[in-house]
């Protein structure tokens, strides 16, 4: 516990990864330099959060972050790396195949029932009023033609991420900079409303064709969705970069302190003045390592962050929310169909369907070593959703918001969903994230539905997370129309001259919501730091 | 101008129904008494805004609140004709039919041209798959089965409003209270998705139909769509209304001053010490008569208002979008039809026509008389939208958001469509919300795609509003899932007991975004007031 007017070297704000990240650089650096991290909640990780479901000890829940790209992703697959060849054998970071649209999987959209192969094999079932050029492709194949139709020659396979990035930067459309418009402004002037409107229902999100900076949207798209990408998960769950991360940075001799919620801060004489609940710390330097939300909450009683409001402002957060549900057996491999030519059933085990309904997406989770589950308990990641279709599970567990503010690291909920396994002391953490009663027994009732079977087992035990909650606001940020976000993303990372304020973060990098974008942004300040 | 620590009997801040209707009020009470408006903007009416467009002479464009309903709404009904006996014969408030929803209008819906009579004539062309018992009913039917299901008796035409109320008030659902629960969740479990978008869509409206207080949100929605509405708009504009409130106030002696932004108060021995840009006023007792998005942001230099934070977040601010276009004829008569029985072309001429495009809902706009333009130059509410459609009209005028905060009325915007009267001194007002070339080009767009025409007629001026612009937040507000809107309605109107501290306006009332509701809240703080 830090005493009143400890004086330390460096403080970093928030344990997500771009803070441990920091961290362990920084002290690996600086040996002999008081590095010290403050959480504000009870674990490292932030929006990287991994937890063993109740009776399933070979899957992991993500309830927050659950994959990376493994083609288009440097920087933690490098990470990986350098990570792996100081842990133990029996401690490495292990990847699996993360698979997601399968043939078989499910779109119900619109009260109509589709397998992903209809897209292209049954155009006419596909209930949207597409054009003749439209017809037949996949959500994805869509909107990557819409793309080059708005910026001619960017969906060239042989350009590099940042290559792609530059050509978006610096391109108009319509006259205009790209930078200067919205996505779904330009979006709705080479497709129809139709084809909008299928790839944000059947591409499972409502958040990443909303209307954010076009410039940054357009290459941020095309590498999640444009390039086949290749996604990979973690065999022993996400959280164990950070965690592995915390613990490199412990054993050189740094400081954690979690439960530390940082109050606001004030600058004295080029030192900084830290107000915690219970203490002031002063430090030389200080890196807040958190997203736009958490900078909003802190502004009030940190008179630098009012100077950089504009910055800070520069992006939106967007809330997504997850929820977990666990099962007897994997009920949802009854709704495959039996293969005309041979004459087999292709049951529905892995991937993901989805629906326009707000249950929007539902992965069949995989085990730890990327296999599906083919029989015993086994797990839904039953909802993933964003945008508006966050309001409805919010109504669901009304009254939540005040956590943050009143000194809790998340809401505790009225009525939980108790499952079977409430008492289960190795399981602490997944019961923490317990969701509601009417939250589970409506998911199911969607979950029935979408899957046009008329009886689904019980739910044995529901976690979630919505990350639209305090103190992160949004589970990934988005660049604001008219902001030029290479030159924000550069300037942000120490906004005010001649003073050791840094802020890192996915919220202001090209990758926004991925943990490359944390490790981006780390990246650029570490640089400003060292060198100096 | 207030000098440096004037001190007077009631201040009143905020220009709107509301606090002119009260300050008129308690003058009429207490002529002796000095009571003055501070109001922050640079007109009288808050919400309510009547602009003349250029050479249109006999319309109005109401940039704000349009309309009553003069079956149920006996507080405006009533004021009207109090005002009127006061008026003199040339300035009568007078009323006109304000139409809405007629047989020939268009629904452009997922991509397919309805008439409004298709809904129940031709079901089959309906593009969405309604269930047996759902199909052939109107949007607005749909729900009121909805809702009647959900609250059994509660669409009986012969209760009163305040017995709808309080039947919903104590209603239960599915076991639970419903006040607990959101209007969403609640209507997902009665009718299908399709029937919910359909009632989305159709209805015109995103906001209605979201996760709001349910018990409020049924009394509300049936008093709007359920009972035949008899609604009613203003000859000489709906800022008739609070510009005679206002004129009757100083007539008796009371004070207004605009563009006078309060900045924040303290209150010291019961007295308010209220902080404006250039002086400070001190007045015995203090009405703040506005929405929640201007309480929160009076909030930080306010410290009562901090002690009753909880009672000001019990509703959510819900964005309105208008945009009025003017032509040198009206187009629209031409996407009429021939009808096959009488051999007759039937023109749309009148009423609204709606669609699932970012444009929402067109309203033809009538003349002062109420009878539709039917040649030479006329005017369209273009679009009429709420919700998500926002961010797509926010998208053609970036950085807006910061105009309050900077001290101005309202944002400025760059790249203004100047149309072909810039100069027209005789409508300085309407050019003060013209709106930017980007949007006006978009509208026309949309317009002529939703009349299924190949050329529409160029604009020739246009001007908008975006009511969830700072400081009002929202076109109208929502009370919160959970809240019992009836105790906190009353408990706002005097939040801190004995203290002269009153709160009043639409935000908080039974028949929120209606003038109606500014008045009923109005009334229940004046009573307060008064019997002291």
């Amino acid at each position: 516990m830090m005493k009143k007017n400890d004086t330390i070297d460096i403080a970093i704000i928030g344990g997500g990864v771009s803070g441990v990240y920091s961290a362990w650089k920084l002290k690996l650096k600086y040996p002999a330099k008081k590095i010290v991290v403050f959480e504000g909640g009870d674990h490292i990780g932030g929006r990287l959060l991994s937890v063993v479901p109740p009776h399933i000890p070979d899957m992991v829940a993500e309830l927050g972050g659950m994959r990376i790209l493994e083609n288009a992703q440097p920087l933690i697959v490098g990470l990986i790396k350098k990570l792996n060849k100081q842990l133990a054998d029996d401690n490495q970071i292990e990847l699996y195949d993360f698979p997601v649209d399968e043939n078989q999987n499910i779109a119900y959209l619109r009260g109509v029932y589709l397998r992903l192969s209809d897209y292209t094999l049954n155009p006419d079932k596909v209930p949207y009023k597409l054009s003749f050029l439209e017809k037949g492709g996949s959500p994805g194949v869509i909107i990557v033609n819409a793309i080059e139709q708005i910026v001619p020659g960017i969906t060239n396979p042989k350009l590099t991420e940042e290559e792609r990035r530059l050509l978006a930067q610096n391109a108009e459309f319509a006259g205009e900079p790209l930078y200067k418009q919205g996505f779904w402004n330009v979006l709705y002037r080479v497709i129809s409303g139709e084809a909008y409107q299928f790839g944000m229902d059947a591409g499972g999100y409502n958040s990443t064709l909303s209307n954010w900076n076009a410039a940054d949207a357009i290459p941020w798209f095309l590498t999640d969705f444009g390039i086949v990408p290749q996604y990979k998960g973690f065999k022993k769950g996400f959280q164990q970069i950070p965690k592995t991360l915390a613990d490199f940075f412990v054993q050189l001799g740094g400081e954690i302190n979690l439960n530390t919620k940082l109050n606001g801060f004030e600058t004295i004489d080029g030192k900084f003045h830290l107000a915690f609940k219970d203490s002031t710390v002063v430090a030389d330097s200080l890196i807040l390592a958190m997203p736009r939300r958490s900078l909003d909450l802190l502004a009030p009683n940190s008179p630098s962050l009012q100077q950089i409001k504009q910055l800070i402002g520069s992006v939106t957060p967007r809330p997504l929310f997850k929820l977990f549900t666990t099962y007897a057996n994997p009920w949802w491999m009854a709704a495959g169909y039996t293969d005309k030519t041979t004459g087999k059933f292709v049951p529905v085990e892995s991937g993901r369907s989805v629906t326009d309904l707000p249950v929007r997406q539902t992965y069949y989770w995989p085990k730890n070593n990327g296999k599906p589950a083919t029989k015993g308990e086994s797990m839904l990641l039953a909802s993933y959703d964003d945008g508006n279709n966050i309001g409805f599970w919010d109504g669901l567990r009304p009254q939540r918001k005040q956590a943050w503010a009143e000194g809790l690291a998340h809401a505790k909920i009225e009525d939980p969903f108790l499952g079977e396994a409430q008492n289960d002391k190795a399981h602490l953490d997944w019961f923490e994230y317990m969701a509601p009663t009417p939250m589970v027994d409506e998911v199911a009732r969607q979950l029935q539905l979408m899957h046009g079977l008329s009886h689904t087992p019980i739910v044995k035990n529901a976690a979630f997370r919505d990350w639209g909650e305090d103190p992160f606001g949004g589970g990934w940020n988005s660049w604001n129309i008219g902001v030029k976000s290479s030159e924000v993303r550069d300037q942000i990372t120490q906004p005010i001259d001649n003073l050791q304020l840094y802020i890192c973060g996915e919220a202001y990098s090209d990758a926004q919501g991925w943990v490359e974008g944390a490790l981006q942004t780390a990246d650029i300040m570490l640089k400003k730091i060292i060198k100096k």
